[in-house]
């Protein structure tokens, strides 16, 4: 009989959902607009798809392993508690969702943040298969991350470890919303380029960037880039300067085997991971650095629910 | 039958070894300065320690447990063989120190570098105690860390995770001799202290504060702040800023309980823990934080013996 796991991805925008084998194949997949008006009913669509799953396994003759769950945000592992959640989900503060989920289902239930169950598609199914010392960084909106160790995910006192957005490249720089200044997330998120290239805009003649700074993104500052214009060279190579040092220093601290790096940003730019190479092969300990592989994730689509339906094998594994 | 462990804690001066219990009790305890001739004398000192420990164990119906070595430099901890050294100890690279010993000895062999035989002090006995989660700093002429996440040491691919001196902490600042810039170790070793004040003089009449720049060292530094030494201020002020970003970034990594600081530089200096701890509280995610202790060791003088011996017993447990 067949082993697959429940698959859910919560986002701002989508939860994805499937069941998942050991080969992250996905099958029953459906993808649900994320509720906007309140929290329970992100929790009511967790219970359908949960039970939906269960109907569809027991019709074919599924054998289901459990429940794992993936969320942007910081999260109670241990728990299986929401802390603090995305702004793009109403109210996803405080939430149990194993506690919750437990009425509903005999399964084994696991909630991790998306990045480390990025980290889990990954050290399973993607770039890092075979190691079991990896580092995941998230480029998108903010910048998230997410460690393997030895085998094991680095999660800290209750879980909040592998902040990697939020570690220090200049002590001197901007202000970053976490409180702190000059974090990797300041240059090298969606937000932080679009934030430091219209810096860099405030000091000169706009018109022939954007009409509107305020309304820039990054999408459009590396459209700029592409197009040869030196403040938007400017930024994105800050960025990449941020991600390299960001990157030494995490290759210092965990002396992994690979860095992969995934989400928007990245998507289809090879080009930043071997930009990224090249940089850090003259900065840091040789011994350390020389061998770490710098990749982009290729685990495409569906990575988010095949990592959060993946933990019921992993923590089978090493826990 | 009492169980002790073998404790040899090898520095570029002298070597200390003694026989260790759970409490952390040292009998036998004998100092050798350490030997400048040759590794192999370094090797053969610590084959008579050894022996000598065993015959005294003998004597006095002590069980021993094993030995444990801690060793500056780069160590394979799995290989137990130090890959690169301390440039004190002549020769102490490439030393496959278990290969050696084993030879005279049926007991279990552990080697480790001396930050993260440190942690394992600080964790079994010291101010981290009670705690899985701990981040250790040893401020000396370099900065040296050890990591102890969910109760187990955080080594990497081959034992090189933890070089906690070489986070960047200021991407556009001076380069460290590691080949990368702005690291910890620039602004908060000896070594760095000594040399962010000689910058500072090289701009300013040098009559006031020292005879000779060159020989100025972190001790007169930080008599010189004391004496209230604008210069020695601002130095010193920027190497608790560097602490505290850097340990702002390291909590944001590892979401730990405490963070221990050692090395002769905070030895007495209470104050510097008190300042980081101050400085930290408005930089950063507050979930993470706020409820971190930044305290200084207080195992004393042992400490490096200490750690190096109970390696027996913590990786008994962890194992």
């Amino acid at each position: 009989m067949e082993e697959r796991s429940i698959g859910i991805d919560i986002g701002g925008t989508k939860i994805a959902a499937g069941l998942v084998n050991q080969d992250g194949e996905v099958v029953c997949k459906k993808i649900y607009p994320t509720p906007k008006e309140s929290s329970q009913m992100v929790l009511e669509c967790i219970k359908e798809i949960v039970t939906r799953s269960t109907l569809y396994a027991e019709k074919e003759g599924i054998k289901l392993v459990g429940v794992g769950i993936g969320s942007a945000g910081q999260v109670d592992y241990k728990a299986g508690k929401i802390l603090s959640g995305t702004d793009n989900i109403k109210d996803w503060n405080d939430i149990h969702i194993y506690n919750f989920l437990k009425r509903y289902t005999d399964l084994p239930i696991w909630l991790d943040n998306d990045a480390n169950t990025f980290a889990i598609a990954e050290y399973a199914l993607g770039n890092a298969k075979g190691t079991e010392d990896l580092i995941c960084l998230t480029l998108g909106t903010g910048v998230g991350g997410g460690v393997i160790s030895n085998g094991r995910m680095v999660r800290g006192k209750w879980g909040g470890a592998a902040e990697l957005g939020h570690i220090t490249v200049d002590m001197n720089g901007p202000a970053c919303n976490c409180g702190s200044n000059g974090c990797l997330e300041v240059y090298a998120s969606g937000t932080g380029i679009a934030n430091r290239m219209r810096e860099k805009l405030s000091r000169t003649d706009v018109s022939s960037y954007t009409e509107n700074p305020n309304l820039l993104t990054s999408k459009e500052v590396f459209q700029l880039y592409d197009q040869g214009l030196p403040l938007a060279k400017e930024t994105i190579d800050q960025a990449i300067q941020a991600l390299s040092y960001g990157i030494v220093s995490l290759i210092h601290t965990f002396n992994p085997s690979v860095v992969v790096l995934g989400g928007g940003l990245v998507k289809e730019r090879d080009w930043i991971a071997k930009a990224i190479k090249n940089s850090i092969q003259d900065k840091g300990m040789t011994s350390l650095i020389r061998s770490v592989d710098i990749v982009i994730s290729n685990l495409g689509y569906d990575a988010g629910l095949i990592g959060a339906a993946y933990q019921a094998w992993f923590h089978k594994k090493v826990d």
